[in-house]
């Protein structure tokens, strides 16, 4: 049976973001399905019932959730082209440690910069962040990847939300290019991957986005 | 080499003990080290500078942290006995969604049961809790396990939690056993397993730390 794979995602998720990286990094073909958040589709609602968020992914009518779950998924189902996760128990654990951090850490810090109600909650988000980041900086150090020598899992993880880093910059008021150059510059260097440049949207449209949401959520 | 494993624990976490009960499981010897969480060891700020958290694990001078991390790792180091997760990516994918639910869900919603600083706040905890535990025992269903017939990833991440439930029972003035009972058997199926009995302490002493804990934070 050919594979028939299906995204419920959303444009600016960085979550989703992550996953059709990952499909196209392995070359797989896939139908793409915006979701109206406001609306969410019986696809959605029947194929995540816990939680009804996208991304969402349904593989030949399995569905499966939570982005770096599905990173994994794929990584494992497709392993015939390059492996994302080491190949040892102990690489996957750091991998996965992570991966993890990302999603503990800068995805709030990064939501709290842009939609912070008040100048302290901001500045509070903002030093957070840049601590975040300069973390993830140590930890990249010389590699050319969090992979190494290749994109890998943490990559897949992180490089997401490079397309938010113009809003997180002009509604933090701060600079991560001057703060954090080697993340900038790390960014950059995934850009250069014809894959990461198709699943990530332009930072200037992230930053249209979140004006938008800030209106709507009575930020301004 | 021979295998040198330490773990860094507290005895009431949940977390710690889903690393016990895996280590125990797959026959793993290991040396236990209890930490003062007031008075960190400069083993554990040295092998965790990242979250500084309980459980951290090392092995053969390998440090691991993230409790469902070091699951996976010891699953995948020791993979002789029997493993914890599905064969199959789409198995192992919907084992981590649930391993994932019960940390994302039921730790938050069982502690703001015990600490609660208002009615108001516990009655919504203790409504959220049975949310989860219902969600849990319906993805149950008719199985012995999580697992299937045998325990697994799932079931090691949430049987930890059955400590606690008198404590949970205790404050937020709910019957588990009432509003669950599949869950409530389920975990004494567990508890007939040596390994699983061997690695939860009991949950009069769990609920006798919770009461000192209310005292500490001022609850009570």
């Amino acid at each position: 049976m050919a594979d028939e794979v299906t995204l419920l995602d959303f444009w600016p998720s960085p979550f989703g973001m992550r996953v059709r990286l990952a499909l196209t990094l392995k070359g797989i073909d896939y139908i793409y399905k915006e979701e109206n958040l406001q609306q969410k589709s019986d696809l959605l609602l029947k194929s995540n019932p816990i939680h009804k968020k996208i991304p969402t992914m349904i593989h030949n009518g399995n569905p499966i959730s939570e982005s770096l779950i599905m990173v994994q998924y794929i990584d494992e189902t497709w392993p015939k082209t390059s492996s994302l996760l080491p190949s040892d128990p102990y690489g996957r654990s750091q991998s996965r440690f992570w991966a993890d951090y990302v999603d503990k850490k800068v995805y709030d810090c990064g939501r709290r910069t842009c939609f912070a109600k008040s100048p302290e909650e901001g500045d509070a988000a903002v030093k957070e962040l840049l601590e975040c980041l300069k973390v993830v900086e140590c930890e990249l150090g010389e590699k050319l990847y969090f992979g190494g020598e290749n994109l890998g899992y943490v990559d897949v993880a992180l490089v997401p939300f490079y397309s938010w880093f113009y809003a997180y910059e002009s509604f933090g008021g701060l600079s991560i290019r001057d703060e954090c150059p080697k993340i900038v510059a790390w960014a950059k260097r995934c850009l250069e991957n014809e894959s990461v440049a198709k699943s990530l949207p332009d930072q200037q449209k992230v930053y249209e986005f979140v004006v938008m949401m800030r209106k709507k959520f009575g930020v301004e």
